[in-house]
């Protein structure tokens, strides 16, 4: 479900987040890495679709020069012919050289282009942060990013030097695609009015089961309904766990300018208990999903009976130089800010020193819901 | 009241809107146009106090080079020293070359100057439009603008050419300054998602005048204590026509690609029924706001006897390329998405093909809130 993020207007991201400043009809040439994933598939997909390639439609028309999976690589200098394209994305491990050594298509990308950005759409987490560290350092090339690994798992200093360049370093899809809260956040340091709280839901599964459970709905039963669609990641732990909706609050918090890790100032409570997150097959835990459905039930009716409902809440907050940021199942009101969203939106609240509690800095957004409408 | 959203963040803004894309370290030269109105002031002094102009607080230093008045002028091509901004702003009238024009200006400025940005912060509509149109085409610089008339009184033709380019035409400090309306709207149109209907509150004025409603107020005195408080226009008949409202809304759908016009398809009924709004002086009409007494009163109660609240609301929708938008004072449900703002916040809802209107994209920000903060 992370992935879905990304697809809410790709395009969109990617001029916004990093070439919004350059001149009208101009190419953007680009490499995507991920390209037979989910959100890769829907990107190049819409991409096609949307005309964005055709400099009659597009302001800034896009050109597909390469695409590369884990193990396959195709690349065309002058750009793909649509045909590659489709066929690179339906038969990826035929024809094409294999093992893509990322450092070796930086060598051939600088001697073959003048300017080209890598939209990394991969969930790959180790090697990433490097690779984009060295298309900062070593090409005049951009990155756009919807993998949040490399900024999540980076150390908050790492973290700053790539982020350094609005113009050659776009995550904004990483957190709330479709929304501005990176930009917004980026904003408020620009001005000296660093976020001084950041709250909300950030993730349109979990968002979606919480939905089901106030319905009435087993967790079990809504945990398989959502998997047999697609709305969970194939193994619906890495959803559970709540480890994506952290690297999203340290993505945020860490743009407001807040030195925050994972597992020292962030506490990440998982959704579910933490006894269901063994390392066992993903067939047996999908087996023994009822043994929360009593967990759940009983939270949900707890809450209920306090005007209450359950949402899976990030929060971060700064008083001076102590941090704290947390996520965590919680009990919010009915009809308040966070109670009030409805299955996968997402919602942001704000507050700095001119954005004050009374008055924050609101955005509310679909989380799943386009991705659907884009796979359709 | 209008201006006030332009000092929300305002070198956010200038940053953001204009210069986002470029290096950092790089000083941005300035040149304000209306330094000595109210956003202007609060402007420099906002600039001056947060240490925007110190290069070793802020990525992109700003300088200012020049502030003009209607009347007056001062200009350093090395940028100006803080007393002589300070002296020109408290002595507006003494010591400086008299009757500046606009396009002497220019001239001056692209003998001297590589890179400036004018910043409109006048709100002048005569001759406005011809000058931005002016540097972006005779001159390599930008222009950032908080004055609405320019846009919004333009045709829909000459709205997309000023627009054209984002990096050299900032304006989305004209509406919800400090939030990201105007990027989300052409985020839109750039994945060939344009809005479909656009609905909000975007004036704090009036949002402060309907919560005083509400809790009971009687409409003249909400109004001469907004007044007195210069939360008001100085003469509150421009807020309470609904011109500025359905500016903002103008500038909105254009930038969504629709070519709206105030008076064609765009209906703009008053917040206070039409027979107020008459050219009387200002003092004969803060005389006679007794009269409106009882019209205000009767229309919150039948509010109230249904659930309801008052809001002045902006809508716009387009069915294909039939275009329909509007501003009135409307009843909403109490704890719907409009009626459950408070005092001065604004709130922008948008939906598109893919944002649809069960999950729509929703913005809430503050009003004047924060330009009080700023003034304080």
């Amino acid at each position: 479900m992370r992935y879905l993020h990304f697809s809410t207007c790709p395009i969109g991201h990617l001029h916004s987040s990093a070439f919004q400043a350059k001149e009208t009809n101009m190419r953007q040439d680009i490499l995507i890495l991920g390209a037979t994933g989910r959100v890769g598939k829907t990107l190049v997909k819409q991409i096609l679709a949307e005309g964005d390639t055709n400099p009659r439609v597009h302001r800034n028309p896009t050109n597909i020069v390469g695409l590369a999976s884990s193990a396959n690589f195709v690349y065309a200098e002058k750009g793909l012919e649509d045909e590659a394209i489709i066929s690179f994305l339906s038969k990826p491990k035929a024809g094409y050289e294999s093992l893509v050594s990322l450092d070796a298509l930086l060598d051939d990308a600088i001697g073959s282009h003048q300017d080209l950005a890598f939209v990394d759409v991969t969930a790959v987490g180790e090697g990433m942060y490097h690779f984009h560290q060295q298309v900062l350092e070593h090409s005049p090339f951009s990155v756009v990013t919807a993998n949040k690994l490399p900024l999540a798992n980076a150390s908050y200093d790492d973290f700053r030097k790539l982020t350094r360049q609005v113009s050659r370093y776009g995550y904004r899809c990483s957190v709330m695609a479709g929304a501005e809260a990176v930009a917004m956040i980026r904003d408020l340091v620009d001005v000296h009015d660093p976020p001084i709280t950041i709250e909300g839901c950030f993730s349109g599964t979990l968002g979606y089961l919480c939905s089901q459970l106030e319905e009435g709905k087993l967790f079990s039963e809504a945990i398989r309904d959502a998997h047999a669609q697609g709305y969970t990641e194939p193994d619906p732990r890495d959803d559970l766990n709540g480890m994506d909706v952290a690297r999203k609050l340290v993505i945020l918090a860490r743009t407001g300018g807040h030195p925050i890790y994972i597992g020292e100032n962030l506490e990440v409570n998982p959704f579910i208990p933490a006894e269901f997150l063994t390392d066992e097959p993903v067939e047996d835990f999908m087996a023994k999903l009822e043994m929360a459905d009593g967990y759940f039930a009983g939270r949900i009716s707890e809450a209920a009976a306090k005007g209450n409902t359950l949402r899976y809440v990030a929060r971060f907050s700064a008083k001076g130089s102590e941090l704290q940021a947390s996520t965590c199942l919680e009990d919010v009101p009915i009809n308040g800010p966070l109670g009030s969203l409805h299955g996968t939106a997402n919602k942001i609240v704000i507050t700095s020193h001119t954005y004050k509690p009374i008055s924050p800095y609101i955005v509310q957004a679909p989380g799943a819901g386009l991705e659907i409408t884009a796979q359709n």
